[in-house]
């Protein structure tokens, strides 16, 4: 397979592949963020779980155990930390959308400062946002690397102003944040959006599934209508760096904060797996 | 902004800042694929027009002319080849799907081989996939990098066989090849979908639309439900590389090659715009 015969980035010829990665070109790969505390990755089977299912659903071959010992050796070094990993379909010298057979997978590591003091505003605001997500059953759960519809959101959110934006579907139904999954109060009971058309099936959502009862708080997945957001008492967001982090306003209406979130916050923020 | 701490492809440490790209990241950029021929961008002005609308769209500021003017001198260059121009948002030292005011917008040209005689088989197969297209306002029409549903189309097309796959959106409606638009025949009156939720605006699209009249073909665009695909009894696809191709077989079902279709496919190989 012949390859590109000349490659310029910012007018300036380049001989390395990358300018040819396929996620560069077609965001053609997957990501995990990871939060690692004391020298360890935070809920490393979930993301192993997540991005193993991802990489089979794109039919993606990566020596994964290599990957996560990588990783396991920065969090090490690193002790406190978030740590990005990044596969992609690697570079393709042919152009067009079929995954070349000979593509090999691209793994990158990237390493951030852990969250600021701080980070989390002491009031939280949530706004519903106009942006909306596609659904696709195909890629729906998975954390890939096609997040325009993401960025469009929080292009959106730093007009209206707010910590995070709430997303519904092309259908109309709620989906998630633009960085975290939600969960919306009706009296006692939270329920969590259905991913199986959209939305990032996220690694704290499914600890919070799990670990809930623990604090009596009820949770379950539903579908749930953009107007039932209208109603809701008490939200809460959560994500793999922030763990559960409940909302104080909603579109400029005060919310409830239960005792027993805070509670499932604390909890959560405890936990190592 | 404090950028990442340390930075691994393959787990080698790299201080380039290509792996922080936005487009790599997230697909936060645009792209244009264009044939040169005789040292000339062909169909340049509705290239640049619809790259310029992705910009305003994405708020991507990029220097258009110097792009437009590098794309000229390597038409120039090298007579026949297919160009590629890809604009990313650039670099980000900040995580996150917040585009950084600070990002320079990262603008690529890859030079390709022109297309192979015998790209195009004598005898065109389609077949309606089951991927799907997720629908999204914002991004219908745009050729964006987020392009995660025409790989999993090809991949699909892979085990159907055939030369491009159909593509309907997740409400059922036809949109397009992976790497085409599609204009559907009933009788003598052709219809190709409309692309206000999802699809890319092809060039060669508009084209068509503006130049089929002139060859006694009746095209216009409308909301094509999949079922109508069954009726049809000729289809064409058409892009910037290959100009008009007419089909011959739909789902192992022969279809029609109107003289009129040849006609305009001659008609607009000849045009330079």
């Amino acid at each position: 397979m012949s390859g590109p015969l000349q490659v310029l980035v910012d007018g300036a010829p380049v001989t390395a592949d990358w300018p040819l990665d396929r996620s560069l070109q077609y965001g053609d790969g997957l990501f995990e963020t990871l939060t690692v505390r004391g020298g360890r990755l935070r809920f490393e089977a979930l993301h192993r779980a997540r991005l193993a299912g991802g990489c089979r659903r794109l039919a993606l071959s990566i020596d994964s155990n290599a990957l996560w010992q990588t990783a396991g050796e920065l969090a090490a070094a690193h002790v406190e930390c978030t740590l990005k990993v990044l596969v992609s379909r690697g570079s393709s010298l042919a152009r067009g959308y079929t995954p070349p057979p000979a593509a090999t997978p691209r793994v990158m590591h990237l390493v951030y400062p852990p969250p600021a003091a701080g980070e989390i505003p002491t009031r939280v605001r949530l706004a519903t946002l106009q942006a909306v997500l596609g659904e696709n059953p195909a890629l729906a759960g998975l954390k890939h690397c096609n997040r325009l519809e993401q960025v469009l959101g929080r292009m959106e959110l730093q007009q209206a102003s707010g910590f995070e934006g709430l997303m519904g579907s092309s259908s109309g139904t709620l989906v998630s944040g633009t960085m975290s999954n939600v969960f919306i109060g009706h009296g006692e009971e939270f329920v969590t959006p259905v991913l199986d058309q959209c939305g990032v099936a996220g690694v704290m959502r499914a600890v919070v599934l799990r670990e809930a009862a623990q604090c009596a708080v009820a949770v379950r997945e539903a579908r749930v209508s953009l107007a039932e957001l209208g109603d809701c008492t008490a939200v809460f967001i959560t994500n793999a760096r922030m763990g559960v982090v409940a909302a104080h306003e909603l579109d400029g209406r005060p919310l409830h904060v239960p005792e027993a979130v805070l509670r499932l916050a604390d909890r959560v923020r405890a936990l190592a797996d």
